[in-house]
């Protein structure tokens, strides 16, 4: 097999099958069939089970038809996530976003599962069941905060298994061609470590909304206009005052609240006088690379930390720690 | 300097000076600036003048506030693109793009000048000027599809500069926290270079839209929960039924039509047996390299060939060509 680094949220095991979203029949007669599974969510908060393992606390409880009914299905929002394999014939899975007020369903086959707040507690999930949540979550978060179409203001209907959603006023350009309107929104962003131009630091901030001790990676939107290498070196600028020459792309990883695409990459710092951006930043400055490896190990002598190995920032961090650089 | 390709559009000189754009005041004293530059678009049609290089035939026509004058940037939809350098005094560059009706301003003052349809007469353009043209043509396309609020169908009003879209619904829940709906859009797309298992040929196919004769890499949209990795391994096998192994990341492009963000990478096949969708594309095949070295060439027998150096599938076909494999 090839090496290549898969961050958490994209260990999706299914296979998306685009190819039957356009195939009404064939999805409604996957929703009926017996051996389909179905996830359950209540205003876009995913029905969770403890699950044995102490790392990865959380697991989906599993639906069928039989136990959810095709009432339900009618009444909820409905996405088609894919299939168990590339074989047509293998399992379907499918997401359903129920009301509260129909949202009894869940503990009454689950007595023991509950609706939870997705952001954190889906980091504690098994690697591949969070995968099926990023998918899931950041589909069904789109369904919900775009029921209008932005282009003429009317009221759109949801099309291809929760993947479109068209505009039910024909004379609307939303409908002539393809527009991206019609499309899931997915919000490239970049996440950046930033190495000094002695290459012994690393420069790492902290998010006023991040909790005490915790430091991490800069990060910001794309723009449009801009290549990835681009928006990293403009938003290390608006934020830190720190000018970046190279960029290495490193890896990615989808972040489901709610649909942001994080690029990580390493930027090679060409400057290393500070000016933070404190309407951003609490607070952002250069730390060695011991202090950090302390931080990672969560050994710092005052309790500084790093986020967990499931946040694409802790592997930036960790591949920075780990790289071969003489650190003299 | 350190060595980093930049692809065409991704070549914008300006400073975004975004922490500008939330001030109203200064903004406006910007507009009346004599010195300040406007680019003129009618319908999100950029009004354009010949240029004296031949390879780069098509350059803005650039105007100030006299030739302009306050009335029509009332009428119009200003962005703020940025300054010409970190200097806060620097000159602002704007864009206004105007109704019909008020066009006849551009040949005014420029009798030699034209609004152009911005595909592919955009690709002709000095590298910088395509640049401010991608991030002003992005912008104003979103100003322009994305009037109405898409979370209730309310109206929605400008801010920051043209960087921003407020619902006038104060009740709606996208004026509560802060909501992707407010924002431009990005769409990141996979772009990729196919190589054959023995690593000897690539594989290019034909959309039905593309002029006949010319073949480019494989492409398609990044859907929410993914990695890039993931999106290049899907798209790759939904089009051409290849199953993909490593993918590495070269190079991306911003392509403002209307705002995509092309990633493009090398990924390399584990099976070659083609099972093309003809949904998607006309037509599917494996490439010698000596084959597309005559079509880079432009020096095919047949008279195939790829996109120009502006496109980024262009530059991932010229690296692989160029590439130290053995051809044998
Ligand atoms: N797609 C988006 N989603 C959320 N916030 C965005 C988006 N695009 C731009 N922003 C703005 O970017 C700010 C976060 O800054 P940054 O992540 O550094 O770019 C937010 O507070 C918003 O004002
Ligand atoms: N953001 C988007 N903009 C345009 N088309 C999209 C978008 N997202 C998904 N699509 C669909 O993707 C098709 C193109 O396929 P591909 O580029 O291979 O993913 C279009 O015809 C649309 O049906
Ligand atoms: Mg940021
Ligand atoms: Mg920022
Ligand atoms: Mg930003
Ligand atoms: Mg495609
Ligand atoms: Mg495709
Ligand atoms: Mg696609
Ligand atoms: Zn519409
Ligand atoms: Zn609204």
């Amino acid at each position: 097999e090839f090496d290549q680094i898969h961050n958490y949220f994209s260990l999706n095991p299914l296979y998306r099958a685009s190819e039957m979203r356009k195939d009404t029949a064939g999805l409604q007669a996957a929703k009926n069939n017996m051996s389909t599974k179905f996830v359950l969510f209540s205003d876009q908060k995913p029905f969770l089970l403890r699950s044995e393992e102490p790392s990865r606390k959380y697991k989906f409880a599993v639906f069928n038809i039989n136990q959810l009914g095709t009432e339900l299905l009618e009444r909820g929002t409905v996405i088609f996530l894919g299939l168990e394999t590339w074989d047509p014939d293998s399992n379907a899975w499918f997401a359903v976003d129920i009301k509260e007020e129909l949202s009894d369903i869940g503990p009454k086959f689950f007595p023991e599962g509950k609706y939870a707040t997705p952001f954190p507690v889906t980091m504690q999930m098994e690697p591949t069941q969070a995968g099926i949540f990023a998918e899931a979550h950041s589909v069904l978060c789109w369904l919900d905060k775009y029921k209008f179409c932005s282009t003429c203001g009317s009221a759109t209907k949801i099309a291809e298994g929760g993947y479109k959603r068209v505009c039910q006023n024909w004379e609307c350009s939303s409908n002539k061609g393809v527009q991206n309107t019609c499309y899931p929104r997915v919000d490239p962003s970049l996440i950046m470590l930033v190495v000094s131009p002695d290459k012994k630091d690393c420069l790492l901030g902290r998010q006023k909304r991040f909790p005490p001790k915790m430091y991490s990676c800069l990060a910001g939107f794309m723009e449009p206009g801009e290549c990835l290498e681009d928006t990293c070196r403009r938003e290390v600028e608006e934020e830190s005052g720190i000018k970046v020459g190279r960029v290495d792309y490193h890896s990615s990883q989808p972040w489901p609240f709610p649909a942001v695409l994080m690029l990580g990459c390493i930027a090679y710092a060409r400057t290393s006088a500070l000016k933070v951006d404190t309407s951003e930043l609490e607070e952002a400055r250069w730390f060695s690379r011991a202090e950090v490896a302390q931080m990672l190990a969560g050994q710092h002598p005052h309790g500084l930390y790093v986020p967990p190995g499931e946040a694409i920032a802790h592997q930036l961090i960790k591949s920075w720690v780990a790289s071969s650089f003489s650190n003299l």
